[in-house]
């Protein structure tokens, strides 16, 4: 059966407005990852594992609000809690409780958050964290890694999707400020950062590069990277948006022994609605005390006029509180990833790799004599077509949806069946492609 | 009555969770505008005209979530709308159909608007206008307002706060790529955009300089200034994020008969969840569509993990549905911002000059012999301290909530009773301090 046919047979109504949207918006969509060909269906709905389209399609849904819903769609605790919020208000503008109850539980679990600052995204996390990294040490170059993805901030829009130590698109004024880093190969990278000694603000890094292929930085990796940094007085900075509680109540960084500076935080700590997190050292969040510092030496951050929302915040105290009380969830959902990659590449016999780390997988289909899947140019030179064609047949035959080419993520909502389905449909992809 | 013993009374219970709020946060808050000394109360809940702090005060709220909250707090039929989506879910991550309904309603308003893409907040909207500039003219300099205030990308971050042509903090590399214009002062202005006039990739306004003191920009300003521009190759972008759909179903360019080749628009369209919205004209926003532009020649617009989520969509659908057939609305609120402006002026006896347009106002204390407030430098002159005492001693006597400092805006909650009250409020304070 011809997957394309199959999906416009199925999805019509999702044709029809799609059309709409393409007349309304840039690329029919506000985002441009979004897109997939023939058109991307339009959800009409979703709970627990499931995305239902206009057409009452039902995916079972590996995106999972861009990695943010590790409870699933709309969980029932959350969902009455912040209905229950909108009776009192969902637009304060000012100081409220559950804010201060949000922060206490990040802190009590990322010992690093000694001081936090809410914002309105990811984005605006990278772009403050970056910030204050200049402000601290008056210099100017930020380090990050090849195909790492710090949201749309001008100041990280480099090197983020092949071919590498690009700008990522025009108009960008701060590029020359930013270096590129292979990641995982210490000697290549110290050899970048030689090269910047003397300007070189601070490194960013995703402990598992997300974007860039689901790839999980090595302890050796981040502790050589962090100790270079320190020993040059620059600064370390975590980006854990999509690892934070993702696979441990807490930070990815804690199972390494590491010392950042900085972490911003986002997705899963917000219970889906909007919101960043930008926490740290108090020696170095406070640079962004205006009752200390002065125009000539403060990190200008703001938060913006919606940060720490009492929706964002009353979502995010409830997902941590889910979280914490339910501890097999963790186990549970980092096992189906385990047994995910395995068996996935059992089904490819050794023609894929699936890299990722507990709850979070993408397979990687091999070609030019690639062995192992390292940094992001390992990514890169697989077969990313297949990727797609993958991805895309299991949303038009087997009604699995992962945003083509992204990696996918469990939830709790996910059970052992789902491996099983997604096993059957590597298999059936496999027949099909021969 | 001694105002600030007044308010520590009455607020014991926001004392002790703004004490816990400094110990977890930058300042205690998370958007330093949000605190004021003593302490900022906290907010329990929101409802119509008022705040409630968790003493059980009732404020009349000015502040109105930062100006978005045009129908007042937590109005029913929004509520109602995002309660229902909530049990279909709030984080899809694909396209969902409201947003094109959102769209077609901002399109019908705001001619500009051939293309629309959704972001997250304002901050975002507003660097990704000025990247647009860049990528569309190949021109690196974006001219900017002295006091204007567009967020806090890093593109933009310069003469905010008097003094103004400086940068608003440490840690920005671009702050040489902007210059800052006097608003209603064309000669001095095209004093400055000459001298940058071949590198200029576009001049960014807000037609109401909203953060630098509730100034109107004329009509000859915005059309001088757009002619330059437009003769010189570069672009017009208009920040609309708080003037559109605050004084018409619409933008306030269009009572200007201007054309502006980019709008930013926020606030008020989400209807006080997070929202920022670029649109414009289709061949400038055409500029951000990757099928058409390579990563060269592209202007890289993203939206972020929440942009278009289907809770801001329905909350923006919903609140202009409801501002275009309340057609009594805009006169009613503008009226109140028309006879407060009148009455306050009156009561300080020609002290003070409460500028603004329709519904929104701040009262600026005259000293230093000004004698009309025409930019961001005239008001700095005035007494900003008597502001912000004006503004506390109402907070702490009257119960009446303006965020100290900044300007006020009538929502469709308030009466003709709550411009008594607040001329009454100035009476009381004027007798106080004199």
């Amino acid at each position: 059966m011809d997957s394309k046919k199959n999906y416009t047979k199925k999805t019509p109504e999702s044709c029809k407005i799609f059309e709409k949207s393409k007349r309304l918006h840039v690329n029919g969509v506000s985002h441009n990852i979004r897109f997939f060909e023939p058109y991307p269906f339009v959800t009409k709905s979703a709970k627990g594992k499931f995305l239902v389209d206009v057409d009452s399609n039902k995916y079972v849904d590996y995106w999972m609000g861009h990695w943010s819903l590790i409870l699933g769609h709309a969980p029932v605790e959350v969902k009455e809690r912040v209905q229950k919020q909108l009776n009192d208000g969902w637009m304060y503008g000012t100081v409220n409780k559950v804010t201060s109850e949000l922060s206490e539980k990040i802190q009590s679990a990322v010992p690093v958050a000694e001081k936090i600052r809410y914002v309105t995204s990811g984005t605006e996390a990278t772009m403050y964290a970056v910030r204050l990294a200049r402000t601290i040490t008056g210099k100017n170059i930020i380090a990050k890694i090849d195909g790492g993805w710090h949201g749309y901030t001008s100041d990280l829009l480099k090197s983020v999707n092949w071919p590498y130590n690009t700008a990522e698109g025009s108009g960008l004024v701060t590029n020359k400020k930013i270096v590129s880093l292979p990641l995982n190969n210490l000697e290549k990278s110290f050899a970048v950062l030689d090269s910047v000694k003397k300007d070189l603000a601070g490194v960013i890094i995703e402990p598992v590069l997300g974007g860039g292929g689901a790839i999980p930085a090595t302890k050796e990796y981040l502790y050589g990277i962090q100790q270079y940094v320190h020993k040059n007085n620059s600064l370390f900075i975590l980006d854990e948006i999509v690892t934070g509680f993702r696979f441990r109540y807490g930070c990815l960084y804690q199972t390494m022994n590491l010392d950042p500076d900085i972490v911003t935080l986002g997705k899963i700590v917000g219970g889906g609605f909007p919101i960043g997190v930008i926490c740290g050292k108090k020696e170095s969040m406070e640079y962004a005390n205006s009752h200390i510092k002065t125009k000539e030496n403060r990190a200008y951050i703001g938060g913006g006029t919606f940060s720490a929302n009492p929706v964002s915040m009353t979502a995010g105290s409830t997902t941590l509180e889910i979280l914490k009380k339910k501890k097999s969830l963790y186990e549970k959902i980092n096992g189906f990833g385990t047994k995910t990659r395995k068996e996935i590449d059992k089904v490819f016999s050794g023609k894929t790799i699936t890299t990722g780390i507990g709850s979070l997988f993408l397979t990687h289909f091999l070609k030019n004599d690639i062995a192992t899947i390292q940094n992001a140019t390992d990514a890169a030179m697989c077969d990313v077509r297949l990727l797609h064609k993958y991805h895309f047949d299991m949303i038009a035959n087997d009604e699995i949806f992962f945003l083509p080419g992204k990696l996918g993520a469990f939830s709790d909502a996910h059970s052992q069946a789902d491996v099983k389905a997604l096993v059957s449909a590597s298999e059936r992809f496999l027949q099909n492609t021969r």
